[in-house]
């Protein structure tokens, strides 16, 4: 057996996205030991930045050391007592994982369905609030990873307020890629990947719990069925200052990445992230469009990060993300659940969600569905996109 | 806020260990799609090279994405059914965890206590499986990281499959540092983490189950209490050839710096590797000796990996690691438990596990001391250490 190398990829799928040289070089860095004085600053650092992507002052905002679904149980563990009655918003595979992760917490769930393809409904789940008052809690996912979908955050965290539930919000696929505050819309315990819009290796998920969250993670009065994702032990490791105790080793490299990741975020400033988004999602729509390539979801409710398409009619999935790959070095998504075999999904994601990105998509989807008998005119895509960037579209 | 840059140190605690070029180089190789083809053949590489690595047979062999404490609880909350009960044999400070996650898992824990220092006693085990016929599950610590105490797991193993009991069995820093032969000892259920003798980065944590092992988990009627750890998903994950099932995104890069890791480990030979930890530990044993610094565990129980040493009289703990830290970039390990404060912990783990950091080591913990006012002599503590490259040790 030999050393590994993978092959050179174009990451835009639904994550990873590319990872890039800065972050790879920070990874990659010598380990130090987790109890190194210069690795409790590292930490404190991380708290800072990821504070700032969450928009948040929220004491307890830290990297799980686990990829985003450990982030989802961290969540639901720690902040749902056995016995609470929550209401899960299903619109997709992440709505429904929110659901079975919720049920093995020990809730009494409640779960409301939404269409696949649209977002969750406030006024359906202000309805259910409304008369069912055992609720103490709602789970909704914020960017559906498996439909493309945004949900309306902000209202959906106003009505949990109102009706005094607390809020558990997916971030995974938002985070960094579309407009997201944390304190201003008051969401109480959140959770993200490291894999999607921060453009740093899979692994790892940022979470952030408000004051409201931390009283009740607090208050459990028996311990969350996992020592390891044990909040009430966590936060002793990631404490102030020197007052660490130790919990489990951490991920040392890994942070150092996600750190570098943080802070290209920083620089960049997270509405010019959230704009550019925007930017390069309007390009690769119009090019789609003159390709007759379908969005799925309403021009209202599309996530720029990720953007699911209609396969079309006659096509091959698999014969055609194939020829992505290994002619074009290409990655797109297939279809997950209700959309497996009849919808791609195409990720503009943090580093990867650039305008060259648009065009090497565009350029090679239409070469290969052309192939294939399908009939588009590459060229005039990438036209259209190209002249969707000297048309400004609203910030994000 | 800058791009963190981690001081150069050598690393001879409990763990991280020393990590090589070789696998940091590997770990910032490109990130690719953790669906990628390319990526499907390096988790079957890692499998196999596992297998080797716990010299095991055993279909689910797998790097949990997680530390390895997130292992300990991945064989607790899998093979441990609610209300099982469970012997929980505890030396240190990572059996009083084991009992913690067990009780967490739903198990009805029996503990047996033995001297801090001391190994578990399969005499003491077997009376106690004989006497109360319930238990149905043995766990206990090969390696207590705590003490730097070696216990008996093969005739521990032996014990369990004689009284019809599962074991489970913490391999975290045993596992490439000294003998461990999974079938041959009939281990049922192992994790280990990647930080210590493997000195891979910290993050993911290898287990194996047997056969039997396997049945048990598969046999459970109520879903374990983490949809993230729960082996009957993650097995679909890390299944055969191309049927893999979505679970989660795994640690891409974490992975390609393990299975660099795990080669360097084949290429080496396992029986190479235990030898080389034992030739080193000869050689700092002796130079402690003359030193004047007496290691806590009997000969015969002793790690090679982890030598924990009593600190001398009227010498502070923190002064010393502190100047060893800061002068001569060497990190060593503090006490834990009930030895904080009168014990530290010298790792000679994997890749740092070396004359040059033997000597190192020596040189520098004795100019420190006598900094201190100890008297002792650090010249002679080398030749000491050197004369004993000269004399053969036993293999391992």
């Amino acid at each position: 057996m030999e050393s590994f190398h993978p092959p050179h990829r174009v990451l835009m799928g639904p994550g990873p996205s590319d990872v890039s040289e800065r972050v790879l070089k920070a990874l990659s860095q010598q380990t130090i030991g987790h109890l190194d004085p210069s690795f409790v600053t590292l930490m404190d650092q991380i708290k800072s930045l990821l504070q700032y992507a969450f928009q948040t002052k929220n004491e307890l905002t830290i990297p799980v050391s686990a990829p985003g679904s450990a982030g989802m149980e961290t969540c639901f563990m720690n902040v749902v007592h056995p016995g609470d009655r929550v209401l899960v918003c299903i619109n997709g595979v992440f709505g429904m994982r929110m659901q079975e992760v919720a049920k093995r917490a020990g809730a009494d769930v409640v779960a409301l369905e939404f269409d696949w393809g649209s977002p969750v409904d406030p006024a359906r789940v202000e309805a259910t609030l409304a008369s069912d008052p055992a609720i103490n809690c709602i789970a909704f996912v914020h960017a559906e990873t498996s439909t493309g979908v945004r949900s309306d955050a902000k209202a959906l965290c106003k009505i949990a307020r109102e009706h005094k539930c607390l809020s558990i919000v997916d971030a995974v696929t938002s985070l960094a890629g579309i407009e997201l505050r944390v304190d201003e819309w008051g969401i109480d315990a959140i959770y993200s990947g490291t894999q999607k819009c921060l453009s740093c290796i899979p692994g790892l998920a940022p979470v952030s719990f408000s004051e409201r969250a931390v009283a009740r993670i607090k208050e459990r009065t028996t311990p969350s069925d996992s020592w390891f994702l044990d909040l009430n032990l966590v936060m002793g490791y990631w404490g102030e200052g020197n007052k660490r105790t130790y919990h489990h080793t951490a991920p040392v490299n890994s942070l150092y990445a996600l750190h570098e990741a943080l802070l290209i975020v920083q620089e960049e400033g997270l509405e010019n992230a959230w704009a550019r988004h925007q930017t390069h999602h309007h390009a690769l729509a119009k090019g789609l469009a003159m390709l007759g390539i379908e969005l799925i979801v309403d021009e209202a409710h599309r996530l720029p990060e990720l953007n699911t398409v209609a396969i079309p009619e006659g096509i091959d999935d698999a014969t055609v993300r194939s020829a992505l790959l290994q002619r074009f070095d290409l990655e797109i998504g297939a279809g997950l659940g209700k959309f497996a075999g009849n919808a791609w999904r195409i990720g503009l994601m943090g580093n990867g969600c650039t305008r060259q990105n648009v065009l090497h998509c565009l350029s090679a989807l239409g070469t290969v569905l052309q192939e294939q008998g399908y009939h588009c005119d590459p060229d005039s895509a990438l036209n259209a996109a190209e002249r969707a960037y000297d048309t400004p579209t609203s910030a994000y």
